[in-house]
């Protein structure tokens, strides 16, 4: 998908929302085991009743890799039930150099059919470029990420005065355009958007962290809006697991538009 | 795997070697394709030449991933085909918070049966904690890799004038023991093997970059070397290739055995 594209279906939607597939096996209503395959069955209604607020879907591998090869089958499956207008995340923080990165890149693009992936860069250069290899696709950089963890390291400041993930950024906007380059921000770190925003105005911004995580929509808004809207929100749990019951799907299908309802006000009054 | 029993093993077969099973489908002599798994066919006969030689095996996933599901069904086959005594390190660069990570840690430790997993330090404390509850499991960080693009983060300069992998090794020392806890250093970089030394002078260290990446046994064995070996070396494409032919099986199992001896020669003559 280009960026003009992604830009088109935000405004068609008047929405940023991205839904994380987290499928949790072990947090999915019980009825559903009975299926051959409760995680695709999940998946399905999730995406019947999300469809229309989001404009894309992220399934974080772990949960599916947790499975074996059969959850990989239903990661497959799933990718398969997207509409083709959804943007679609692989969030499998990957990384690696030469062939290594070129097979992961291959495997999430090619095989799976995702438009992007989530790349960690503590290799380097050379352990992102393989995904930039794929022209048509998106590669997504952890720069700042949602946990407590995230002051550890990338919140170091170095020699020359940056921290570590505003190295990251100024960096490795040389290695690729903003219409193949994101960056993860958290959306607990909203106070630090407007520092990402000068070091890259024009990038898409992939925010985790709304909802079960705590961060604020309308201050991430707030901080991290650009002219192309330039910011795909996260939230997984907050609508996955908003009733454990039968009726998961109608819960998900209101958490889903309800947040969708917020970011268009957000958008009319914003911009 | 102990520590303990580890340590015994490098001992017993005066080897401290780690065979990289980067299986590439498009590298395998062309015969085994017929096969049903040509995967998992070039690993067994591989695992047979060389496990004599080696206390490791080290599979990188991108190479099964890149296969989709069936990929990892080579893999898992391959997993329960190696000798029972012998080291086995998922080579995934995994790395994620909370559940995420926790179902990475159980896909790779559980289901494969992985002993050790290697995880990036990027995102910080609570995305590498999660490996560190399989108490009976290794979890190998990257530190400094063999790599180009490890100039570009990894050994950027901290105001506290620690370089950024060496202020991952010094935080990271506090957060597992030397018995739970290794950390990936690139064959490459010899000359800082003296300072890892001085940070982690316990730490066992999985070394990638000998043979095709350049680096030198016997300089990073001098500068790597701890009372306990402390060094795991890891070769993949210069053993698995070795020979396009037939008779790869042959000429792999005659590289093995070549680093195997060198290592001999080294544990015998350095302590």
């Amino acid at each position: 998908m280009t960026r003009k594209e992604l830009i088109s279906e935000i405004r068609k939607k008047s929405s940023f929302l991205c839904v994380g597939l987290d499928t949790d096996i072990n947090k999915i209503p019980r009825h559903l085991l009975k299926s051959p395959d409760p995680v695709f069955e999940f998946n399905k209604a999730i995406i019947d009743s999300t469809a229309d607020s989001c404009i894309a879907y992220k399934p974080n591998l772990a949960f599916y890799e947790i499975l074996g090869p059969a959850g990989l089958e239903s990661l497959q499956k799933t990718l398969d039930y997207i509409p083709r207008e959804i943007f679609k995340i692989g969030d499998g923080k990957r990384g690696d150099i030469g062939n290594t990165g070129k097979y992961y890149a291959e495997a999430l693009f090619n095989f799976y059919g995702f438009d992007a992936a989530t790349v960690v860069p503590y290799m380097g250069k050379d352990s992102v470029e393989p995904f930039f290899a794929f022209k048509e696709k998106w590669t997504i950089l952890l720069a700042l990420t949602s946990n407590t963890g995230a002051s550890d390291f990338q919140q170091c400041e170095l020699m020359t005065g940056e921290k570590l993930f505003e190295h990251v950024i100024s960096e490795s906007r040389s290695w690729a355009g903003a219409d193949q380059l994101m960056y993860v921000i958290g959306a607990t770190r909203a106070d630090l958007f407007s520092r990402v925003r000068i070091l890259a105005p024009e990038t898409f911004l992939l925010v985790p962290g709304i909802g079960a995580q705590g961060g604020d929509l309308e201050s991430v808004t707030r901080h991290g809006i650009n002219k192309d809207v330039g910011l795909i929100v996260n939230a997984s749990r907050s609508i996955l697991y908003a009733s454990e019951g039968n009726d998961f799907h109608v819960a998900a299908k209101h958490e889903a538009a309800s947040l969708r309802e917020k970011m268009k006000f957000l958008l009319e009054n914003i911009f």
